[in-house]
């Protein structure tokens, strides 16, 4: 029996711009790592930008593409059994119903919506794009000139206004100990 | 201990159009899963370009882009001690160099090129790609109007012309045997 003994999962991290996704996503990368020795893909928005998505817009077409392309390669990493950290605005509930339906179906699928408002978000605005978006420089940015479909039922929800990021990655973990996959 | 036992790798086949690769990368598919048990992504080129690389032509940077995107998730499989068959023409060495540098430092590599004759190629011609290069209908054929770099030291090289399919796939799948990886 030379099949893999691990049941492989995605945490994938939908949230507006500067919601706190990619810091949540580092720090149970870190944990998942130490505590369970266990290898981590983290499909970023950089990442996947740079890997796969190079010439892409920010149109809504392009946004779903890109998106469908994370849940392809999320997908592949959870039927072999490893762990795929995704975080991406993801603000089209259509396209995140399209991938939780395809990686549902090769292991276990965690959706955490990192919901912290708009107002915070646009205070810390770490890589400027409010601002921008406010001056007028830049356009479809989902909560000031785009649309960020809230989920309806994620698996958690988290708001980073209000707890340590420590809190936040263990509370992300919870998941798939709860089910047994760690 | 819950890492994953298994090491990843990938067996990534290179040859024209019509070569076999796509034949020879669904029987050592069928091989792995029955004889031992293995989950394996397939990457071949209608996948791919369906998955991660639609909107791609042919021209010489977006092949290089296709290739290293097959390079990206062949890699991320492997990492996970998964295992990835990419077929693919990838016909040009640098670009081939650069997916065996990502991919040979996350688990093992193995280039196979499926050396088989243009002229035998041509004369399959699954898909009447050759017929319409001929008549001038589709461009950047390699082997025709295009270059094919052939790889200089593969850990296989394979000429259908001569073998069956089953010996074929056998001699490949002996190359992660050998190595202790099934």
């Amino acid at each position: 029996m030379k099949t893999s003994p691990l049941r492989g999962f995605t945490l994938f991290l939908t949230g507006l711009a500067g919601a706190g996704k990619t810091t949540i996503a580092q720090r149970v990368n870190e944990l998942l790592l130490d505590e369970y020795w266990r290898t981590v893909t983290i499909l970023d928005g950089e990442v996947v930008r740079e890997m796969v998505s190079s010439g892409l817009t920010f149109s809504r077409a392009d946004r779903e593409l890109n998106i469908r392309r994370i849940g392809y390669v999320a997908g592949e990493i959870t039927r072999h059994g490893g762990i795929c950290i995704a975080a991406a605005i993801a603000p089209f509930r259509v396209a995140r119903a399209d991938v939780r339906a395809r990686i549902g179906a090769l292991g276990a699928y965690y959706e955490i919506h990192v919901a912290t408002p708009l107002a915070e978000c646009e205070k810390r605005d770490p890589k400027g794009l409010y601002r921008m978006a406010r001056q007028g420089l830049v356009k479809n940015v989902p909560g000031v000139d785009a649309v960020y479909e809230e989920p309806e039922k994620p698996e958690l929800r988290i708001d980073t206004s209000f707890l340590s990021v420590e809190e936040e990655a263990r509370q992300v973990l919870q998941l798939p100990v709860r089910d047994g996959l760690l």
